[in-house]
């Protein structure tokens, strides 16, 4: 294992959120709020850790497989531990447990908080857990491929190690360019965001809060009740950010390039849309008689189900009081998620693509045993390792979720709210139903389930095997 | 698709149903039931539609996987169509679609029922309710195999689409043999436990009614409050017997010829006794203070635990009502079901066996990729092949459960009676939570999800494939 390569990359991380504390700071400054002192002071020591521990160049700047995942899920420990510091500094969050909940939900995108009331708390606060859903969404170590020097070919470890989805594209050859392209489309959506709610007369502080939520598919809300006060049209633009932010970034990329064709023949984002488009249409009929007019049960059934496909997790209504048939779309698009190669969480639309399609290709092979058909996607007909692996990904998935529901399930709530709960933390929704709907929160589950949810939220976000990686033996041992 | 032999089979399924007839018929006569006149007829019409079915011997006996699914799936559903109409001639059950579900759930040996008072059933009715179980639990083709005339080598096609588990053991060279052997261990066992139950004073139409139950797994009960009634000493002979019958039968067969060293070596039966002991302790544990007394508490904790891992669903408490944890831990092993090659249901504890090894080895090719590690069982390597059927018997599994609780969350039950009722009957178990639990029934659901739900307790007791293939478009095509 390369660990000073590792030292090096950890550090640059922390230096990197050292940077992004600056912005929280400004704010403190902005509103006159005594909580931004501890971010200062908090933002220079980060700073001086990751200058320390950055001063030395590794030699060997090759990163293997297993360096990326173990370098990645440190990062993200640690990046985490550093994180949760100014919530217990600003006694906003005084419990360790829960500062650490928080940050993980806003870095891991996910957005459920162990908060009841987030009105008390200070301007520095809550842009500091908005804006980690904007750090955390299209990731940290993706940034860093901007800025630091690794062996060619081997930043590839890297970033398939913290993005999205079964495989990773390169729009072009250098990683390096590919990641400061995708940074580029996140941040130009999240400034048209933000501009676009502020023109609708939404605050500025609201409009990026709402923005950097929508952009790391995150989800937490800034008032008790989400998005339920904000204007009709404000609730329509959002729901429209949320679900282009669950499109995959190569989507984006093509259109750039001018291939619309190519763009709008992608699979997974056709299925994607049309996933959209059936939950919304089912669930609108569902719903229907709960609501005034038709028009107010479209818009809520569009939002909640762009809300939860996409994994943020914002709300303008209680779906926990839905019809059970409509609960139960929201829970299976919980687990669908949004496209991979975007900063949505879940299984992935293309996984589940790839899943249905060996299905088909298992019952052919049932009835024609000489047949042999490779399954395509795109047009491109795909290798088996990427087959095998997210088959393993999901069955892993699944091993990993029925143990958390296990442990949580000590605390003795129903089954409804230990599943959905899990179902809301490895997915990086946020909400879940009963007991942690959308109108509740997570603070009622003891320490332990605490951290089984954390755990549970940092395996969503890294995709699972860069973290289960940490955790075992032989992954520390020398040689081999 | 060889369609005489199938239509031969499917005609001989019908003899032999007419002959198992008989017994109900009996039954009738020894308690002198009305109902007994309609068994007669419908033996009667059974016998006569097999017979002429199987007049003309087809001039090819070869059956192709394919057909071997395909005549096992139709063999099933006549099988249970033709059984379902003495509930409906004697007016018993006179709802089609309920008298469907009841005896699905007895062929399956799934033990759901729509009844909510079973104890006015007449004796005849009771009779064939439980005996159903003794007959769908080792298979009615497997018994089929010992009388026909099937081309050499395809036999294991038939035995293979029926059996449960991942593969099928030919304990010595001849099909025949092997289910002839499956059939003496399974009917000696039944006898015993008869006897057995009849020494503790219980009646001999209750030992034999309840021993089919235990026998097939399947868990009808002939009171209302299932086992609650019986006896200490009863109720643990019913879990020893319940346990027994969920090891696999190899054991039996290794024991028999001596080979005890390697029988109590099988990692599936290991895995399944460890699994056995964890559960009853940590129940145990959990429900203490809900009971008198720790033998209580020990007792209760092993009945349900046993009934529930073999997917038998006898009961002699409402778990429903013990703390989430342990009823958490119902619902585990309701999934992991029993072992391959017994008459239990679920995933079986040899798949998840492998699934745990492979989850281990991706863990290993991650760190080091070169590495290239056969995953072992019982000391051979299991092969590619395997490992992918059973990934692909995993991934539609979930897929089918996904959508089953769709469609009869329409019914408006909680998440949690939904994700139960389908729980417990794709894996063959019966009772599940909530409003579905051990002392309730399955009577409220409406027609389409009653279908939904007899869909799965035939895609659970034939392993998925069988039934699926039916529905599948390609396989009816000529030629391919």
């Amino acid at each position: 294992m390369n660990y000073e390569m590792i030292r090096y990359i950890v550090a640059w991380v922390l230096k990197i959120e050292g940077a992004m504390l600056s912005l929280p700071c400004i704010i403190g400054l902005i509103y006159q709020e005594k909580e931004g002192n501890s971010y200062w002071i908090w933002m220079v020591v980060c700073l001086v850790i990751g200058f320390l521990g950055s001063v030395k160049k590794p030699k060997n700047t090759e990163i293997y497989q297993k360096d990326g995942f173990v370098s990645v899920a440190i990062s993200w420990c640690l990046m985490s531990l550093f994180g949760a510091i100014p919530f217990i500094m600003t006694r906003e969050i005084p419990l360790a447990i829960d500062a650490l909940f928080e940050i993980v939900s806003g870095l891991t995108t996910t957005g459920a908080s162990i908060l009841s009331n987030v009105e008390v708390l200070s301007h520095t606060n809550l842009f500091w857990r908005s804006f980690s859903h904007w750090i955390g969404g299209m990731g940290v170590l993706v940034f860093i491929l901007m800025l630091l020097p690794v062996k060619n070919g081997s930043q590839i470890n890297l970033m398939r190690a913290e993005s999205p989805g079964p495989s990773v594209t390169k729009f072009v050859p250098r990683i390096r360019n590919t990641a400061i392209l995708l940074y580029k489309i996140y941040m130009v959506i999240t400034i048209v965001q933000i501009i676009l709610l502020r023109l609708t007369g939404m605050q500025w502080f609201d409009s990026m809060c709402i923005s950097f939520g929508t952009a790391g598919t995150g989800g937490f809300g800034i008032l008790n009740n989400s998005c339920a006060n904000y204007t009709p049209i404000q609730q329509w633009l959002i729901t429209i950010f949320m679900i282009l932010y669950g499109i995959n970034f190569s989507f984006y990329y093509l259109i750039l390039c001018n291939k619309k064709k190519t763009a709008f023949k992608m699979e997974e984002v056709r299925a994607y849309f049309l996933i959209i488009v059936v939950a919304i249409g089912i669930i609108t009929w569902n719903i229907g008689s709960m609501y005034l007019s038709f028009s107010e049960a479209f818009r809520h059934a569009s939002f909640q189900v762009g809300s939860i496909i996409t994994t943020t997790g914002f709300s303008t209504t209680d779906f926990n009081l839905w019809p059970e048939f409509s609960k139960y779309i929201l829970v299976l698009l919980m687990f669908i998620g949004a496209c991979a190669g975007s900063t949505g969480g879940g299984i992935k639309v293309s996984r589940i693509l790839i899943l249905m399609k060996t299905i088909g290709k298992e019952l052919q092979t049932i009835v024609h045993p000489r047949s042999i058909k490779k399954i395509r996607m795109d047009g491109h007909s795909i290798e088996d390792d990427m087959i095998y692996s997210i088959i393993m990904f999901f069955i892993t998935y699944i091993v990993i979720f029925a143990i958390s529901v296990l442990i949580i399930s000590l605390n003795d709530f129903s089954l409804e709210t230990n599943f959905t709960a899990v179902a809301a933390t490895i997915n990086n929704i946020g909400p879940g139903m009963d007991c942690v709907g959308p109108m509740s929160n997570y603070a009622a589950y003891g320490g332990v389930s605490k951290a089984v949810l954390i755990f549970d939220m940092l395996v969503g976000r890294l995709e699972i095997f860069p973290i289960l990686i940490l955790f075992c033996p032989f992954t520390w041992k020398k040689k081999g």
